[in-house]
C-alpha cells in the first residue's frame, strides 16, 4: 500500500526550532537582554513558540536528557520534561507542532503511548515523539545501571519499544467510539484489541487505555546518526533530525536513509530536518561581532571540558593553539553519541581548524552546522540544501532564544516566503499536515511492523 | 523540629474536585446536556476546573491506571495521562491546585521527580502527586507481569520510591541558583547533590536535572486504606483521599493516621480529604428523581458486574433482589483494592441493602459515600463532618460533570461560605498555601526520611 498524495505532492521546506532553554550557544543567557531564569520558565516557552507560530514554522522541539550531562556551573540544562512542558505550550498555541523526546531505555512502552497520545489529544493532532536511547552514563546511573548499555543492546530494545509503542496507538480503531446515548452503547469492544505482546525486552497486553489519536497517532521523529540509529529511522521515524556540517554528507545520508525506508516498504520516505544554529546580523560583519562576543562570553574551560566529553578524552588531551590528536575513537567503548562525535571531527578536518578556531566555528563546541550572516545568506543557505535534496528542511538552533528567532521569523522567513520556498499561512492543523505526511492506516502500519527489508 | 505554623492555624475546610471523565455516575455521559467524548476532550477538563475555580476550590484531582479497567462498552474511562493534562488544565487556569496520579509500581523514581517537578515548575507551585501502587491484573500485565505484585511488595516499592523522589527533589538546595551575568556564574554546583541512593527496588546516583520547585516540592497525596497504605500516608502523605462510609469510621481513621504521623515525627498531620458523590436537587425529591434517572440508565449487568470484581465474586452469585453472601474475602489473594471493598461491604451492612439497593446507595457501584440532596442538606452533612473532625475536607466525586459541580459551586459553596466554613477568596497562589502546608525544609525532610517511627 503507497501513500500517492505524500509521494507526488511537491517538495515543501519544513523548519522546527529547537527551545534550547535560553539558546545554542553556551553563554546565550548572559546576553543584556536575557533572563537567567529562562530554563524554567514556562513563560520564556511559550513565547518562543508563539513567535514560532507567527512565522508559520511547523514545529517545536524539545531535547531532553534525564540527568545533569552538562556543566551546569556555567550554563542552564535542559531541565523541564518534555511532554509537560509542551502540553503548556499547545494551551497557549494554535497551530504549531509540538515534538518532545523520551528515551526507550529509561521508560516502558505503554508509558510512552499513553503520554504522547494524550499529548495528541489535548493539542488537537500536534504531537509527536522523538525517539531517542540515551548514551549517557549519568542517565543510566539514575535508571539503576552502572553502564550505559551497549549501543547494539539500546538500539535493539528501541526497536521493539517503537513497535509496541506503535501498535498500543493502533489498537483502538478510527470508528470504536460509539458514544450512543439512546443505545447506552459507548464503545465497540470489537474495535479495541488487545496485542499480547511478547517479545525479548517488553511483555504488553495491551489495548491501550485511550482511544485513536487526533493524528491517528503522533508524528515519530528520529535523530540517531549510527547505522543501527538509521535503521530505526528507516523502519520507523517520518521525519529525522540530522547533524550533518556540508551539503554532500547531508545529501548522502537523505539518499541512503530515503533507499532504507524505500526497502522496509516505505516509498514516501523520511523528512531530513539538518540541524542548523543561525547567527544573524543585519551585516556580516555585525553577525560576526554578535558570534564572537557570544564565544567570548564562554569560559574555555567550559568550551574545552565541553568538546573533550564529545570526543571521549581528557581536556588536558587538547590544546587551544593546536589541531585535534589524530588518534580519537568513539568514547565510551565506541558506545557514545555517534552523531556529534562524527560532526565534530568533520568540522575540525574540513576547516583544518585548531580547537579554539573549531570551539569557534561549533558555536561553543556542539556538533551541529554554524551559520553567521544575514537574512539573505541564511536564506541562501536554505535554499541551496533544500533544493539540491540535502535536506527537506532544518531544525533551527538559533544562538539566543527569543532574539535568535526573532531575527530569524522577521529576517529570514519573509525571504523564504518571497521566494515561494515557505508558507504564508498554515494551510492544515496538524503536525501531519505541516509536514505533509499521510494520517497512518494502522491496519497497514501493524503489517509493517512485522515486514523485513526487500 | 516542628510546624508551628500548621500546628496552630485554625482548621480550614478543604475541598478538591475529582475530574473523572463525565462525572462518577457511570450513565453520567447519556444525561441531556453531556458531552460523550468528554472523556478525551481537554476543553471539558479545563471547563470543570475553570468552575472549580470560580468556586474557590482548593484543587482538581485526576485518577489514573494503566490499563482499561472498567466495561467500556457501557462506560468512559479515566484515559488522557494525568500530568499532561494537568499541565494543560494549569494553563488555563492561576489559583486551584492540580494533583495527579502515578503508580509507583510500573514508573521510575527519577522519571516521576521530574514530571510533578516540571508541573511545579509550569503551574508556579500547584502541584501534587497522589502516590498509588495500583491493584488492578490488567495493568501489571501491560509492564511485563502476569500477575499483581504481592501487597507488601507493592509498598515496600512504594515507600522505597517515595523516600528516592523526595530525595531528588530535595537534591538542590533552594539557593542553588545564580545566574549572575557579569561573572558567568550560573548554578552553585556545591549546593546540588547527588543521592548515590543503593536500596532494595532503586538504585538513583542523581541529583535531579531541576532545581528546587516553587512549592519546595510538590503536594503529597496518597489514598491508601489498607494497614500498609496508613503506614506509607503517615510517614509521607500530606494529604489523603479516603474512602469511609460513615462518620465515626472516618473520624477514627482520621485520628489513627494523625497519631501514626505522629509517631514517625509529623506532628503537623496529615489532611483526610473524604470521597464524596453529591447528587443535588432544588428540593430532596428532585434530588432522588435525579439519581433514580441516572442510576436507571446504568445497564444492571454493568453495576453487577462491577461491583462483583469489588467483592472478587463471579456476577452470578450476586442477586440483585438479595443481600450481598456472607462469605467474601478481599479478592486477588488479599491483593485488591482494600479500601473500595471494605466500603461497599461497610454500606451493604450498615443500610441491611439487596445488591439492587445497594447499587443505588452507591450511586452506580463505586465504594464511595453518596449524598442525595438539597444544597442545605450537603452543607450541613459538610459541616457536621468538619466540625466533627470527621475529615479536613471532602475529594468531591459530583455524579455528573460539569453540571453536577456547576450546582455544588452555585448551591453548596455560598452557604459553606456564609458560615464562615469556606474561603471567599484564595488567600494564596500556590497548593501548598491552599492546604495550610508548611513549606517543606529539605535539610528536615532528608532527616524525616532516615526516621524510624517513635
Amino acid at each position: 500500500m503507497s501513500h500517492p498524495a505524500a509521494a507526488t505532492a511537491p517538495r515543501r521546506l519544513h523548519l522546527n526550532v529547537n527551545i534550547l532553554h535560553s539558546g545554542f550557544v553556551p553563554s546565550a543567557w548572559r546576553l543584556d537582554h536575557a533572563d537567567p531564569r529562562a530554563f524554567v520558565d514556562v513563560g520564556h516557552y511559550v513565547r518562543v513558540a508563539q513567535l514560532a507560530e507567527r512565522g508559520k514554522l511547523d514545529a517545536v522541539f524539545l531535547a531532553d536528557n534525564a540527568a545533569i550531562i552538562d556543566q551546569i556551573d556555567f550554563r542552564p540544562i535542559t531541565a523541564l520534561e518534555p511532554t509537560v512542558l509542551l502540553a503548556s505550550i499547545a494551551a497557549a498555541t494554535t497551530h504549531i507542532g509540538v515534538i518532545g523526546t523520551a528515551s526507550t531505555s529509561y521508560n516502558e512502552p505503554y508509558n510512552i503511548a499513553r503520554r504522547f497520545a494524550t499529548l495528541d489529544h489535548v493539542s488537537h493532532g500536534r504531537a509527536g515523539w522523538n525517539v531517542v536511547t540515551t548514551a549517557d552514563l549519568p542517565s543510566a546511573r539514575n535508571f539503576g545501571r552502572d553502564a550505559v548499555p551497549d549501543h547494539a543492546e539500546r538500539y535493539a530494545r528501541a526497536a521493539e519499544f517503537t513497535e509496541v509503542v506503535k501498535a498500543l496507538w493502533n489498537s483502538w480503531d478510527d470508528d470504536a467510539f460509539i458514544g450512543d446515548k439512546a443505545s447506552g452503547r459507548f464503545i465497540d469492544v470489537n474495535k479495541v484489541r488487545p496485542l499480547a505482546h511478547r517479545g525479548r525486552f517488553f511483555q504488553v497486553q495491551g489495548p491501550l487505555n485511550l482511544p485513536r489519536t487526533p493524528q491517528g497517532h503522533p508524528v515519530l521523529v528520529q535523530a540517531g546518526g549510527s547505522a543501527d540509529g538509521r535503521d530505526l529511522a528507516a523502519r520507523h521515524a517520518e521525519a529525522v533530525f540530522s547533524a550533518s556540517q556540508s551539503f554532500e554528507e547531508s545529501a548522502a545520508y537523505r539518499r541512503e536513509l530515503n533507499a532504507r525506508a524505500a526497502a522496509y516498504g516505505r516509498p514516501a520516505g523520511v523528512k531530513v530536518l539538518a540541524g542548523l544554529t543561525t547567527i544573524i546580523g543585519a551585516t556580516e560583519a555585525e553577525a560576526r561581532r554578535r558570534r564572537d562576543d557570544l564565544i567570548d562570553q564562554i569560559p574555555w574551560r567550559y568550551s574545552l571540558t565541553r568538546i573533550a566529553g564529545i570526543l571521549g578524552v581528557s581536556p588536558d588531551v587538547l590544546d587551544l593553539d593546536r589541531r585535534l590528536p589524530d588518534d580519537l575513537a568513539l568514547p565510551n567503548g565506541g558506545n557514545g553519541n555517534h552523531t556529534f562525535f562524527h560532526a565534530t571531527l568533520a568540522e575540525a578536518r574540513r576547516g583544518g581548524h585548531t580547537v579554539r578556531e573549531l570551539i569557534r566555528a561549533l558555536g561553543g563546541g556542539g556538533g551541529h552546522r554554524v551559520i553567521v550572516g544575514t537574512p539573505e545568506q541564511i536564506a541562501d543557505d536554505i535554499e541551496r540544501w533544500f533544493k539540491g535534496e540535502a535536506a527537506d528542511g532544518f531544525n533551527l538552533m538559533p544562538d539566543a532564544l527569543p532574539d535568535g528567532l526573532e531575527a530569524f521569523v522577521e529576517g529570514v522567513v519573509p525571504i523564504l516566503q518571497q521566494r515561494g520556498l515557505f508558507r504564508t499561512e498554515y494551510e492544515g492543523r496538524t503536525l501531519r499536515e505541516h509536514f505533509g505526511l499521510a494520517r497512518p492506516d494502522h491496519t497497514h502500519a501493524q503489517r509493517h511492523e512485522a515486514a523485513e527489508p526487500a
